[in-house]
Order: structure tokens, then C-alpha cells, then sequence
């Protein structure tokens, strides 16, 4: 199955509806289908739509913490097949609204570049523990969205990585028990600006305005009953061009442990997303490369589909924080508190 | 002013609604108070409840994105001081269900102690710019919730901070008009398990696992007009032992400035909140002691109250990822995907 959501215009404007396809492609809408159950049944038109808009609202993730009384209903449009609920050619937005993000760098061809590019060698925890960091959830953006230049940064990157969709909630999970709680998996472009990034990781915190102002996924989530256990294609092209070609195979830890390993004293919840971090070449940085406003990105994934985006102008000249002047000891000379 | 949450119990079990008090300290439910001001106005009983309910929801987050529906609400509340809507001793709940939520590091003697504590040297970034991690807005508690013990930890901490609650929307702020965006300021406890995060940083994202499963804000959040401008008080105690006893006036980033920093190419929405990062003295690392289930901590804050929580007993074993074995070049013996 794959779900995705499409766009729909109404007179207060566009709406986002859950969609959902079976094997053969058809997509359905999953509000009209469940309306037209509840008709069928005996619901007035008002309690029809009363219903179907709590059980399947705007968003995947408050859809998807209703639990069975949501997936039962996607099971039965998908069964019974309305004409009614087909669409043709929808117009899609992202697919996932998630409710947390943590991405994860589990691709040893990139973090060991990534190390060196901040001149350090790759730390043993890499080899240890799976390693993340939280993002933004509000900032998601959709298939052909335009994705924000920030005025901050002059090196706007992409991310080429798999994204994990957490389907039912969970905590204290193992990789036994952990693929029962994936919905599926979707394409994830963790949108970076490598200079203001680079500069935050001496830190040693976050990546924080290195990360959040911008994070793509779509154009839909494929169940893991439809992906081979083997590993999946993964291609990046900018303006038409190949920039990388590589493989979800290649990761040290698996899906099935990175949820495990998330769900150690957390709860769960259906609609959290987590990154595996960039593929193999997945980004700029380790294949030399530099992007322009107006680039197209194009990230395919083998049976996912292609989350394409263009890159904005940049924005207006930021605000910097003055640099701190400091005493002969090192320490700031004066500190602050409201202003 | 001050805004809170108080549990209410229904029977459908407890509720959470917003209160609110002015200097004098009565509070008042702000839903109960819309209603009988909309009766007042002739609305029917379901009318009045239905109006209140959208205008007046459970999260405060929710109830910020109306924007002066919500507002001028509160407002006319404590100006009309209705004898229905006022609430005595009422059990207080996280006063926030943060939208997004962001933790800066900005007291020297604190991020100082810190980096001498993973053997590094205080590196210049924290003098340019103001450095930050994103934390999980679903793991919150409020007062006297039990915070939980992960398996997986043998180092809890608790973390005395001042929480800045984004009131209004805006992007691209600057420390002269950040202050407008701000609703007021709240104790926040950003809960450590130190053994985990020390790990953790050692790759330079994060930290994750060591800070996501807790964090407690509350009891009440106090509107800028209503704090002095030159600094708070600030102490922890534990099992009612003065640990840390502080102020907020030694921030190398004011609160200005990190609002407007944050604000950068981004949304900061309604709801928002961003944490000061420990204060001087505020955890258990630097004073060289140690936290055992059980016991009491709580923090205060000048204007802001007491924020009293117990530690909860360490929860099961976790499931530990297993350490990768590695061939001669250090790389990773076997590459995974799904399993």
C-alpha cells in the first residue's frame, strides 16, 4: 500500500486529504470513501461527514493516532474500491505532517567525510551506538515545493536519505518488535546550510539554523510489505544531471534498530519520522559540488517514488548576533539577561 | 499576568484548562469565563460551549495560534473578574504543551564546566554565536509529575533553566522587536541522563537518548511586564538541601537575542519555547553530586515559583544496540537495511 496526500481546493482554500493506493495504483480518497460508508449505513449527510472528518482529518499523523479506527477504515476503501473516492492525477502535498523528527547517520561513507570535513577522525561511537539529532517538525515542506534560501547561509545542500515512518505507537521496543510500529518508509531530503552547520558542530550541539528551517519528504509512504528486504536504489540529479547513485544497503545500523534503539525509554508515536542520515554521496559536500538558487532536486528511491524541489532565492541579509567581546581570561566582559 | 493549565477532572477523566491571574493572584478559567460572556451576549448554552471550547482549547499552544481570539479573551477575563470563572488552589498542570522546542547554552560558567568535562577546550563559537539543540515537545511534565528513569541510564540530572514562551509569531526578529513575540518566561527543568548524552556528544549531533525521554516545565508562565528587567533569582534544591543558588543575569546571549537569533529564516510559532540552557551552578555535574531515585528536586525561580518533581525508580534494561565489529581499515564488517 502507499499513502500520500493530495491537495484540494474548497472555497476557504487548499485542503490537504489523505489518499491511499493499492498495488495497481489507484488512488482513493480515503474521507470520501469512509462518507460514503457511513451513507450506506444509514448516517445523515451531516453525521457522515462529522464522522469521517474525525476518524480522517487533514493530517496523517492525528489520522494515524486513531489507531485501527483509522488503518480499518484505509484496509475497507482499499477493499471495497468506490468510484466515487477514485482520484485521478492528484496533486500532491507532503505526504507526512510528522509529530517529531530525529534523524539519524547510520551511512559510513558519509559521516566518515563529514568527520574529516571538520577535520576529526570518525569517533568510536559511530561504531557503538546509533547517533542522532532532532529537527524541526513544523517546518516540513511537500513534492515541488520551493525550498528556502536562508539570508544566513551561502551553501544551501541537499540530503539524500530514507525516511521512517512510525505507524503505532511504541516504547521499549527490539528489532524483533520494531518493524510492527513502521508504517513504511518515504523519501527524506534533510535540507542543510553547510557553512552555518559546520560552524554550530564545533560546539558540539545540534545542528540547530543549520537544519531547521527546512526538511522535504514525500510523495508518499510505501508499506514495508511492498519494499525488498534487500535494499533500494537511491539517485540524487540536480538540473538533470546524476550527482549520485547508490544503494539504502549500506547502512551500519538497520531500520529495524534504529526504531529499537529511539524507542529505549520513549514513547513512540504514530507519525514521528526518523532519518537514517544522508546516503552514500547522498549531499554536496563529499562530491564537491555547489548549488545555485533555482537548482532543481530530484531524489528517487526504488519504489518510492521522486521528491522533486527547487531551490529559492536567497533570503533577506539576517540578523548576526555581534560577536561577544571577551576579558584577558577568556570570559565575556559584560553579561546580559532580558536585553 | 500569569498563565497556567489546571487539571479538571470529567467523566471521561481529567482535562487540562487554561487559567490565568493577575497581579493580585486569583485565577481564573478562561474558558468558563468566554462561556458566561457569551451567554451575556445571547449565545445558547451549546453555542457557548462550542464557541469557548474552539476559542479557549486544552493546549495552550492551541490556544495562542488564534491570536487575539484568544488574547483579547484573556484580557476581558481578568478585567471583568467573573465570580463563575474563578478558580481556588487549583491543581496546576505543565503550563505549556510546547509546539517546537529549542535548547540554547548560554551561561559561561555552566557550557565552561561542560566542554572541561568531555576534555575539550571552550571552543570560539560560543562567544560568536549562540548554539543551540532541538529537544522532543512531546516529552514534556508539568509539577509534582514523577519524572521517569530511563533503563538505560546511570546518571539522571535535573537542569535549571529559564523558558522563554513564544507568544506571536515572527521571523527574521532582531533583539528590538523580539520582546514583542514574547508571551513570558517559565522555570524549565531540561532533564539529563548524563552517561548517555556524554556518549552522544562525542559525535557531535545531539545529544539525543540523554535528553529526549523528559522534560518539565512549569508551574506558571509569568508575562514580561511583570519580571525586572536586571535578573532573577534562581535556585535548586534537593530533598530541600540548597544545591544552586544563582541568577539570570549572567547570559552571555540575552533573551532578545536569542529569540531573534532563532527567529532567523525561520517561523517561530505560537507556543514555541526555547530554553537558556543551564544556569551557572544549575546541575549536578559541576557541584560534583549525585541524584537517586527518589528524590525531591525542586527549582525556583524569582516571579516564576517552584517547580517540584521526584524522581522516578529506573525503568527495565534496554535493549542495547550490539557494537559493530570492524574490518583492518576500521570500517564496519557487515552493512544492513531493513533487519
Amino acid at each position: 500500500m502507499k499513502l500520500a496526500r493530495r491537495k484540494a481546493q474548497t472555497p476557504d482554500g487548499p485542503v490537504t486529504r489523505i489518499i491511499a493506493a493499492d498495488r495497481d495504483g489507484t488512488w482513493f480518497d480515503i474521507r470520501t470513501g469512509l462518507r460514503r460508508h457511513l451513507l450506506r449505513g444509514g448516517a445523515s449527510q451531516d453525521a457522515a461527514e462529522r464522522i469521517a472528518a474525525a476518524t480522517v482529518p487533514a493530517g496523517l499523523s492525528a489520522a494515524l493516532a486513531g489507531g485501527a479506527a483509522f488503518t480499518d477504515v484505509v484496509a475497507r476503501v482499499l477493499d471495497e474500491r468506490p468510484g466515487e473516492a477514485a482520484v485521478q492525477d492528484p496533486v500532491l502535498a507532503n505526504a507526512l505532517d510528522p509529530v517529531s523528527y530525529r534523524d539519524f547517520m547510520v551511512f559510513e561513507e558519509h559521516f566518515s567525510f563529514g568527520y574529516r570535513w571538520q577535520n576529526k577522525a570518525v569517533p568510536d561511537i559511530m561504531y557503538e551506538l546509533p547517533i542522532s539529532y532532532a529537527g524541526d517538525p513544523l517546518s516540513f515542506l511537500g513534492p515541488d515545493d520551493v525550498i528556502p534560501w536562508p539570508g544566513y547561509t551561502q551553501r544551501l545542500d541537499y540530503e539524500l536519505e530514507l525516511g521512517i515512518v512510525i505507524g503505532k505507537a511504541g516504547t521499549g521496543l527490539t528489532p524483533d518488535t520494531a518493524l510492527d510500529h513502521v508504517l513504511g518508509l518515504t523519501i527524506l531530503n534533510d535540507v542543510s546550510a553547510r557553512d552555518i552547520q559546520a560552524r554550530e558542530m564545533t560546539g558540539g550541539l545540534g545542528p540547530s539554523k543549520g537544519k531547521h528551517f527546512a526538511c522535504v519528504t514525500g510523495p508518499v509512504i510505501t508499506t514495508l510489505d511492498e519494499l525488498p528486504g534487500d535494499g533500494l536504489g537511491m539517485r540524487a540529479r540536480v538540473n538533470g544531471e546524476t550527482w549520485c547513485e547508490t544503494t539504502s544497503a549500506q547502512m551500519v545500523w538497520s531500520v529495524a534498530e534504529l526504531v529499537a534503539w529511539a524507542s529505549q525509554g520513549e514513547l513512540l508515536r504514530p507519525g514521528a519520522l526518523l532519518g537514517s542520515g544522508t546516503c552514500n554521496g547522498g549531499s554536496t559536500v563529499e562530491i564537491d559540488k555547489k548549488l545555485a538558487p533555482g537548482d532543481r532536486i530530484a531524489l528517487e528511491i526504488d519504489h518510492l517514488g521522486a521528491l522533486d524541489n527547487t531551490l529559492g532565492e536567497p533570503g533577506p541579509e539576517p540578523w548576526w548576533p555581534p560577536v561577544r567581546e571577551r576579558a584577558a581570561d577568556g570570559t565575556a566582559s559584560q553579561l546580559r539577561f532580558l536585553r
